[in-house]
């Protein structure tokens, strides 16, 4: 039996991975040199492509990290001081909230509680913070944070960076990104690849942040700093071995993606998201998580189920539909579905056909 | 044309490689997700089959990282508060020697002039050092540090832990893991997989150095620190989302390696070995950089090419050959050839026959 997978990550791989798997075979990637010319095209070709489909500015560094979770680590060593401020609207943000502390730097938190929508307004954010940290989609309860809130926040604390977990809304999330600093992701998730890389984009003022902490004698981290990360980029090398598979891979995905264009990607993405969202508030089982529709994630959808969700789960997948159970205490409460690139209309028609079958 | 890659690292790939990714594909471990029964099955094999294969103390901890340079960062966060020591042969002690000073901490070296030979008795180590570092097998030169030389530095220090850079000599290398504390590989070398994976074996006695740097406040890093690591893996997980497909390969490739048997690969290692060092013994053209038999690595053979290296490096290239040119300042002098367990007798041979021609 084939298998869909609409777990939030790693989630079905998009649909070209499997013949650029085959060709990375033919064409020796497994053995490609890290410092060959070729590697230094494919590096070259992921700045380029992810700069177009996404419209960050040319100025802007593309860094190559092994998960999102060594962003986080990246981020607070070479941005931060002293102060670090987190919104934290599910685990992900409190990962980051706790890394700046385990780094040894004053980190202050605004915890949400989970199913409170996001409002700028709301917080308050002490002006001696050198960081603001948000995850722009949480994957735990489907909230997604609208990009006016990051702008209003921006705009109230001109003088801090900005640090945007993207993990699981690129490449959907759209943003300005002269408004943000730091924007990470990896590719499991939105980008139908398999796990391996975390994709790091850097600003210019972010990169004078760095340089300036090591200066002033600030460890900013080793191999991995921004500066040691800017040397090496510079000549579209790394300045270790990285995954040179997933970085094949995703210079593919990514020229794949530009053929289908960003906004079609987008508009297909809302598509089938509403899709999702309709059945279930049409349905007198499920309740979608997140009401406020602004709130409401296009990449995960998460739905309350009543009666609980763990023999749903467990049918699908009978039927080869993989999708998440709710997440930590609501683990039997809720549903939780990926709505990624690699996830086709016809996958989405199928899944609620299916659920609308064994609910019935 | 089919290509043999005799380069350092990334290098030839396992006989294997190819059908066990095939057999990923069709077992969906590209949408692995690493918090499944699946996974923890996966990881703890590897944790099983490295232990038997190297015999490794069943109390040592096996760790997931994403590089070799990765685990130079993670060794010196974690065992290091106020001085490491290092033992420089060539490049990758350096970087090792650097990634201390550049996290903060008091590092010390002795710098060897790259062609002379190791020997213990030669380096006076401070009795305050709480790390020595040492590079097993240094591929810029070919120089490999003899076992007995490693327990001599390990007697005399009975206080600080002793960290391995095993990166280019394992499966070969063999050593006696109660006398080493932090011993470190990537997949990409002797294990003829694709680049993105990297293994730390930790002693409890490093373990424990760990918590109490934890307890005495000293950052020890974030979700990579050992005792973030040591958390999760007791449950066979990773603390982030890892090279799923990496994994998957590596417990495949160590059921290959157990099938075969470690004194078979070692025997092979050393008969493949001594054929290029006779072959270069007996030309004209051709100086083994390292002379002394006991420190010739067995595993990256390095020449001096009488009239340079470049032409006979690229002739080679024509016919399939993919050997590595001199290291820095030796690039045009030298010739560098892996010597990995994907590097079949008849492929050394095959090797052999073509530089006969080429220089005839």
């Amino acid at each position: 039996m084939k298998n869909i997978y609409f777990t939030v990550g790693p989630s079905q791989i998009y649909p070209t991975i499997k013949d650029h798997t085959f060709r990375a075979l033919k064409k020796d990637i497994f053995s490609l040199n890290h410092r060959s010319k070729q590697f230094e095209e494919l590096y070259q070709s992921i700045d380029t492509r992810l700069k177009e489909l996404l419209s960050i500015p040319s100025d802007y560094s593309i860094f190559l990290l092994s998960s999102g979770t060594e962003a986080m680590e990246r981020v607070i060593q070479n941005t931060v001081e002293g102060k670090s401020f987190h919104i934290v609207t599910g685990t992900f943000g409190d990962r980051f909230y706790k890394t700046s502390q385990e780094l040894g730097k004053s980190a202050q938190a605004h915890v949400y509680d989970p199913l409170t929508l996001f409002k700028a307004k709301d917080i308050t954010i002490p002006s001696d913070a050198e960081l603001i940290a948000l995850t722009h989609n949480d994957t735990s309860t489907g909230m997604q944070i609208p990009a006016k809130e990051i702008y209003e926040i921006q705009a109230k604390n001109p003088h801090a960076l900005i640090a945007l977990d993207a993990v699981s809304s690129m490449p959907y999330m759209d943003i300005m990104y002269d408004k943000v600093d730091c924007v990470f992701f990896s590719v499991q998730k939105g980008f139908g690849m398999p796990a391996g890389l975390g994709i790091l984009i850097v600003s210019p003022r972010a990169m004078k942040k760095a340089k300036q902490l090591q200066e002033k004698g600030v460890s900013i981290g080793s191999y991995h700093s921004f500066l040691s990360l800017e040397k090496s980029t510079s000549k579209f090398q790394t300045p270790d071995t990285p995954n040179v598979f997933g970085i094949y891979l995703l210079a593919n995905v990514l020229q794949d993606f530009l053929g289908k264009g960003i906004d079609v990607i987008r508009k297909e993405t809302e598509i089938k998201a509403k899709m999702l969202y309709d059945f279930f508030e049409s349905s007198d089982i499920f309740t979608p998580l997140i009401q406020d529709t602004a709130h409401q994630s296009k990449t995960t959808i998460v739905a309350q189920v009543k009666g609980g969700s763990t023999k749903l789960t467990k049918m699908l997948e009978k039927k080869g539909y993989r999708i998440g159970s709710g997440y930590g205490e609501r683990k039997d409460q809720d549903i939780r579905i990926a709505n990624f690139p690699a996830h086709r209309i016809e996958d989405i028609k199928g899944l609620i056909r299916c659920i609308e079958e064994l609910v019935a």
